[in-house]
């Protein structure tokens, strides 16, 4: 296969271009970047040994593409799949939040007006393990906190009537992106935990209404809290979610949680859920996301645990995932190591 | 003034040297440690430029100490308070959470039998904050999620009926303890973060009875769910608290919060609420408890924010702060860089 | 491919039984620890999904075995490689020091006394890089320290006369082992940075005879002075070597230096030199060790730079690396993801 | 006394607001920074419990202050010294590079042309344990490395010929400034280590002629070779040096060099020399540069440690510490908690 990377200067581009130059069925790799075009990648990211050189993306012939990654900022990918789909590119996975949203008003509420607000309907949203291997030619990939939250959350709403969800979200500094500023500065980052997304009082995250929207296709769900947190660490996320149901007669036990995810789960070889709480350091450098769960009986609420690496099942590992999968490959061809 | 520290060889006995050789109200200080009896106590704290050695607890003539400050594990603690205060210890302050309870029932299913029942009454719950300067000879010093759950919610709990309390905890490792563990050991801490305090599918963390119990001593307070993490940082605490309000109705706006707080705290100069959500960088190494709210008022939930330094106002700091005004000095004595 | 790990409850074996696992010509792993006997490997390395279990060592029949990687400490391992090659397994890599030593006066120097002295000469030195791929039934891999030292060092005491070495060796605290310690403990490791392997004012670490023994085998070499230092990172292992030459007017340019490594390791996939000084983040997570030099015309000195994972290229990737060459296969063979 | 700052948006400056708001000599401060000018110092610096604001440089009167920090980078500094000098400033301590080098040869030659030579001269270089309290209006105050370097090597070059010196630096990320860049980013920075200062083959930090300029007021020096490191710590600095002597009959005991530093630092509060090697986390937050010695009698090298915080007493400690002497306090006035 002819794959493209469009935007390879960030963190999730790097990451992708790794995985993709290990890929048994993809034959040559071409990455583009406007900050680094020309440069011998491998220069650029001293961790990876790849010689060819990042090219403009006007270079790369999309019409003969097989995939096609774009992985530019929000608001600035729309544009790039829509041509990408006009000139023939079999498959464009786009890691932006460009197309996760369906409904245009809520994305214009919460990004800005969509540019092509007419392929919205076209793209699937690629959490397989919820929504199943994608179809058609526009694969969405799914937000890092959403991931996390969504396969914690969904086999728990399609099964008891949740009143409240409070999600406690944690991650590392490569979820804030690769430019340097002063929040990511290492001195500022370094023993310290900040948290983020609260504006003039009131939380106001991104990934709230993706979470909330996703999650209706699912079941029935309330308004969420959602409250993310920049921890001292390169790459890892973790969320701890607090749910109130509507009945606290239906307050199961954790184990009767965990057989729902096994249940659900089943057969996909990227979630495992576990008695054990998650930690970070379990899935770092995997495409695992581990989940768990607990009851505080006392105070009447249900506990959801859910970790997974921000690069790899919150990014780039799950837009190989959902190439694999939508090409008709095994989901984890090319990514065995990284169970 | 001379003081002892009983109990040297943790973070916290360590650090209340530091504090305590600066203090100018201080004579000298004697410090015990089983562990390391006989040593200079700077070669075992090598950022410690003190020349003095450790001790046997024995060696102190508690009968003429102005001050004793206890910092041994809990169920220890209790017999040694009991015998300074008999043998005539102007003031003891306790670092442990054997006085902490007031309800003898409640300390042992918590913590197991308590030695000394009798003189849980006598104990002053150390948050002068919230419970004015100690009175009587014990000071029972305030564990540090509770320090900053109490902080936070007091001020809300005296004027809001509250139906509902989460509490998201993140603490430094050195709240772990000094003793060398599979958890504590770098390669396990470092990048990665574990939620704790979970067993068999429940939440039970011993400070989640004293939040309860020492707010039900301002308001009224349903049960609380208490989820503690380690983070990959050495020292600071940062709890995120998600509050539902018996009626909906009574959601204040975040800055009435604010001034709640700033009416509550006028005068005390280590708690300050502002606008801005707190980081563990604003604290650390600080004697001050920074608080901030938010309200998220599409899910109609209120969020209140602390931090502290688990070592300093969530520990050692507070016990100066303790004896300061049980002895009638500024609450800053020896503390003024703290600020 | 039968293959087992001797002592897996280790850094090392952990590494070993993640790189084993997904080796195309392994068919099964057993791994032995007196730990951890009877549990299952992913619940005591939950980054890793192995639902075998540990067995205990006598459990492994070693006479049908074609590889065991034996990971014990120093002295522990020499006794358990010689009942294996005895038993008739096919190929021993000894992941400890017990081989890396040919003659038996210096091993007892600085080890205490070999258990089995008559094997010394068997063992092939498992640094492919320079000494071509193992011979014979024994490998000895190498010490992480040697390793880089070797690679940056071989090449210019072939070339060039040197009259003095003084390496300064950085490393994680996985290379301090997994043992909870107050060393390795994250509050004393974290924000700290220790020189260590200096008793009573003497720099004595172990690892100093290897690099002096093994360049003999290349070219004249002074004693060695080597100080390592603990850093508050994971793992990677940096080394930046100052060098004196006999004749001052030898002094070569950079360049050259590089052009020497090129010409030595050409072929070879894992090691690599450039200008660039390498970091330690250019090969954490990879089996690559990476080098460069500069020159200080100013005052005479060759400098140094060798940078490799000492978990990887330092310990259990250059096992896997001597398996391969020792039975045929391409030296990257279920490592080619970690180049 | 009446003091200011100009430059109090770096680490430096805020450290020197943070010691000198607890000073008991200064009665108020004034802090000058043309990125935060009209802003208060505690919502730009959280941590520090400050209400004043941020003023531009002009608006503070230089011709009635006692005592100005300038805190601007190299180049920049020189001006506004000799500005502050002719409008009367008693005293002016300059935290830049500026006026560390008496001959203006050397500092053109590493940090272009200087602005105004005339005042080198003037200037007196502040290490005051090696060269005695200020004298004069102007302190050069030492760059970080150099103070670490010379309080290790000045009583060594003082009584033994040295025929080589290479010093092993290595560095928190805060020595390398407040401004975001991709070097500082955290996800750089962390679980990494880089030598730096080293470009086209050579070593070339501008320390190096610091160093050398300064020993060669004490002793005879040869060209002295420097390879700087980036750590992933917040603050902190260790050098790691390894001295040839010129007759290596010479070669001290480890102790013996621990009694020179006793007799030479005798009386100097901050500077201590013991036998256990210095580690970072022994110094920082403190005042104190760690010192002690090993000798590899093997290889005929004397090696010399030295660690400090290189906020504290590697800049704006030191400039504290300096302001004291030179106008007649304690050297420890404001800084006794530093000890």
């Amino acid at each position: 296969m002819r794959v493209a990377v469009y935007g390879g200067s960030g963190y999730t581009g790097g990451e992708l271009l790794r995985l993709l130059s290990g890929h048994p069925e993809v034959g040559g790799v071409e990455v583009s970047s406007r900050q680094h075009a020309g440069k011998v990648v491998g220069d650029v990211y001293p961790q990876l040994a790849v010689r060819e050189r990042f090219v403009e993306a006007g270079e790369i012939d999309a019409s003969t593409l097989d995939v096609a990654f774009v992985a530019y900022p929000h608001g600035e990918s729309a544009g790039t799949v829509a041509e990408l789909l006009a000139a023939g590119t079999r498959l464009v996975v786009d890691l932006s939040a460009d197309f996760r949203l369906k409904e245009v008003a809520l994305y214009n509420e919460w990004y800005g007006e969509h540019p092509v607000p007419d392929l919205l309907e076209e793209a699937h949203y690629g959490l397989p393990e919820v929504f199943g291997a994608p179809e058609g030619r526009l694969v969405a990939n799914p937000g890092c906190y959403p991931t996390a939250a969504v396969l914690a959350l969904a086999p728990v709403v399609k099964r008891v009537k949740v009143s409240s969800v409070a999600i406690n979200a944690l991650s590392g500094v490569s979820g804030a992106g690769a430019k340097p500023t002063a929040k990511t500065h290492f001195v500022s980052a370094n023993e310290n935990v900040s948290p983020y997304g609260v504006a003039d009082g009131t939380p106001r995250h991104r990934h709230t209404p993706e979470i909330e929207a996703v999650l209706r296709g699912v079941g029935e769900v309330p308004e969420v809290t959602f409250v993310p947190h920049l921890l001292p660490i390169s790459r890892g996320e973790l969320e701890t979610i607090v749910v109130d149901l509507e009945d606290s007669g239906d307050l199961p036990e954790a184990k009767e949680v965990l057989r729902w995810y096994a249940e659900d789960y089943e057969g996909w070889v990227f979630v495992e859920a576990r008695e054990e709480v998650p930690q970070i350091s379990h899935v770092v450098g995997t495409n695992r996301a581990r989940l768990s769960a607990a009851v505080d009986r006392r105070a009447g609420k249900l506990l959801l645990f859910a970790a997974l690496d921000n690069l790899l099942k919150g990014a780039s590992g799950a837009a190989v995932q959902n190439m694999n999968l939508a090409l008709g490959y095994p989901e984890d061809t090319g990514l065995e190591y990284l169970k």
